[in-house]
């Protein structure tokens, strides 16, 4: 079973790569391009094959190693 | 309207960042953990509203700046 | 001239990737490793030929762009 | 004894984060910026004493984790 986990910062905190992503759009010439945040995306292979609980362990991946939960959120999905 | 991108490498480029959170997963005792690969995911907020012209425009932004397409593959998604 | 930025978490910030890294190490059979940390290094290459004067746009622009002063630090140098 | 690690594109891999950036500094008014590149820099916290056999361990910890050596270069200090 392959788990997704996209890493992002939460709302609120400066996100300097996502805004020099912004500005050089801006400078390539995009126009109408607004906020822009950039994060991370992890694919994980897992040996579990019950959805609900490699939801779980994967959650668990985030709390202990993935993410850093005072400044990040973390989404998870699990192939169905 | 908002572009989610995701930005990874491609099959075969080997992955530093995701062998380590691999190996780490295994020694803060997760078992069955295969292989892990990490990529960027970039949230835009674009003014154009038809789905179709976003999609170009980021599609045209990712081989402009976003991605580094001799090694990363890009998936773009709009909302509907 | 060239600037050389670095980019760290501040001390008490948790750092996943380093974490990540230090996990991997310890599993991959490397012993004696302590703490991990991972930061951006940056390298610009600017016009300005004083090095003051570049030392202080460079500052200019890690306030402003290069990082996220609530929880990272920087450190500049720039070629003699 | 500490181990710092710069990680650094080879010249010629193009780097999309350091291309952004770049743009984004003459989009904030930054002028004569030339070229930007984006590395990564790792600290490791090593046990071993002896520098000569701490940076030999080091290299083999890039040689195995840190680095993509096919399109990464990477430098190893450690303090005297």
């Amino acid at each position: 079973m392959k788990a997704r986990v996209h890493v992002t910062l939460k709302n609120g905190v400066l996100d300097p790569q996502g805004k020099a992503i912004g500005h050089a759009l801006g400078s390539l010439g995009f126009s109408g391009v607004g906020e822009v945040r950039q994060g991370k995306f992890i694919e994980i292979e897992i040996a579990e094959s019950d959805a609900a609980k490699a939801k779980a362990q994967v959650k668990d991946m985030c709390e202990k190693l993935l993410a850093n939960t005072v400044i990040e959120d973390y989404r998870i999905d699990v192939d169905a």
